[in-house]
């Protein structure tokens, strides 16, 4: 039966990130790139407490060497030997935290040299231009940079992953992400991570390739569930944008925090994207968000040069940018429901753990 | 902590169930009132396996009569003294099944009297063109007719369910649609089950009323996951569209077994509703369908005159109106991709929660 089968796969595979991460702790709880928000802090925290933390893209792409540095010093000045995680960063030479690269934008040349360089432990790739082609050369160039780097790619379609499982330059984990994420996803094709998940699993199986589940989970019934549905391990973005970790303003971290009924209060839409200055993505993604009055306006037919003068008036006030009166972009994901205060992001990645485990023994007996 | 909070109430609610419907085991599956292919003797298959089956809406309003009288003759001619279930019948003189009424186009009247004459278990109440108000007069009337009836609500947004918690005649059950979910859902503010269903539940857990999950789920893995999402039972309906019960098309069934990746090969749409000729939905729902040639053609630009035209002579062409090259509506979910045989429903049933039991359970240890 494929369902068992593939349960029982995925605990397989839980052996195997053991083997490749030997710091991390069941379930794999992995912290996503958001760009800029996910930075030294947060991507460590997550580490250290049992998962595996990625940083973002920077603002710019030289952004990832500096970003990479500051983890080196945090670790060679906060850890110490009887970390397991320390332990594994001076046995390996590698950081123990991942770094996400947007690939339609991004600077293959710097990123390979800052691969290089400071040897993360993976490399999370994600929305190329030019499809799987792309995908693969990034993967050629940053193995060449980093030999044993692991490259997870992000996929939000099945037949995305199909692809990329088939390639001969095949990622070492797929990141399946459903249409509840937050940030950017598929425009037009993204489905609900409960029918996704599985198929997805059972396309995959005889790839190999183990799958983490992305999008909408922001406590442990979703790691739970994702568990359930074939996951080897779950990725959490907007749950960490609420932890005191994330490089992230005080009004932007108030909505995801204050915001519920993502149905109702979020929105997939390009126009933050507009109204930030940031063009050219392509058209298979748009980023989900909380929308405000910059989205309430644009409803009503303000035109963009207005709308754009507002939000850049509302730039200028600091935290009250945010908020449901406030213009500025609040890309979260349809979790943000669940998620109702600033923790560690530590404390949040044990709980998580926890609250899974007794979820699941709880529902077993 | 919620969560735990919630897995552990949901464990108490189990129990309730089975005091209120004495066969079912456990997890609680249950069979989803699709119109007309959900009749007498898919629904009672699904009870007599462990779950609750519903019937579904027929063409006419006293098609449910007709259908509830079937029930009871297999009942009374197959059935045993030594079935759980019969024994059931026989000491509450209530049918084993539930019968679904879709309400913007019911008919109350009939509804009541046939609840009244044969007195089904309970009965599952959806899409009103009054909202709330008018579910209360449905929910009034119902229990009139049959003191006892146990009253589902089947809702696709938070502030629906907490609508219908609040109301003086609030239903003993709600089932929460997720936006993966087949047939017809909220049109514009549906959700992925894996960030509506938890969320549900933390707002609705001081009501008390238990929690059904629905849309999109198609074997244990869902099955499993829902239940640590904080559901009480699961609710499937395209997967018993491929059991050997439904009242459903040849034709129409080898899509359901035939079609995968439904991002790409299903959309919402109230196209196939006008090619039938069913007009009226209230806006706020539209269904969810395998797409074909009329799809097609409309997003082509051939005008609906032109497609109904196609549509009626593909209608006469039997099972062959059915499939990619064919025309006639085809509502499915989005667990298409999971479903690769036709089985009889009790054989599904059993599965589902075997499958779910199995993948608890290793993942517990």
């Amino acid at each position: 039966m494929s369902a068992l089968r593939s349960a029982v796969a995925s605990t397989g595979r839980r052996a195997r990130y053991a083997d490749i991460f030997p710091w991390v702790t069941s379930p794999f709880i992995v912290g996503a790139p958001m760009r800029v928000m996910a930075g030294p802090n947060l991507a460590l925290a997550v580490s250290r407490a049992g998962g595996l933390g990625f940083m973002g893209p920077g603002a710019k792409a030289q952004d990832t060497a500096v970003d990479l540095a500051k983890v080196k010093e945090i670790l060679e000045s906060q850890c110490t030997n009887d970390e397991k995680l320390f332990a594994a960063f001076q046995s390996t030479k590698r950081l123990p935290v991942g770094v996400g690269f947007q690939l339609w934008n991004g600077d293959l040349p710097s990123a390979t040299s800052a691969v290089q360089e400071y040897q993360p432990c993976a490399a999370w790739l994600f929305a190329p231009r030019n499809g799987q082609e792309e995908l693969d050369e990034w993967a050629v160039k940053l193995r060449e940079a980093s030999p044993g780097i692991q490259i997870w790619i992000q996929v939000g379609t099945i037949r995305e992953g199909a692809e990329a499982a088939s390639s001969a330059h095949r990622p070492d984990v797929l990141v399946i992400q459903g249409a509840e994420a937050g940030g950017h996803g598929r425009a037009k094709d993204g489905l609900g991570l409960i029918a996704l998940l599985p198929e997805a699993a059972d396309r995959l199986r005889e790839s190999g390739i183990p799958v983490i589940a992305a999008g909408g989970i922001a406590d442990g019934r979703g790691v739970a569930a994702a568990l359930s549905l074939g996951a080897s391990g779950i990725a959490l973005g907007t749950r960490f944008l609420a932890s005191n970790e994330a490089r992230i303003s005080k009004g932007y971290q108030n909505e995801v925090v204050r915001a519920t009924e993502a149905a109702h209060s979020t929105a997939r839409t390009h126009l933050y994207n507009h109204l930030r200055g940031t063009f050219g993505w392509p058209e298979h993604w748009s980023p989900r968000g909380i929308t405000n009055m910059s989205w309430q306006d644009h409803i009503a037919g303000v035109p963009f040069d207005e709308l754009k003068q507002r939000h850049d008036v509302a730039q200028e006030s600091g935290d009250k940018g945010w908020g449901p009166e406030g213009r500025l972009a609040t890309y979260a994901g349809a979790g943000i429901g669940l998620i109702h205060s600033v923790e560690p992001a530590g404390v949040l990645v044990q709980r998580l753990q926890n609250e899974a485990k007794e979820i699941l023994s709880g529902l077993a007996h």
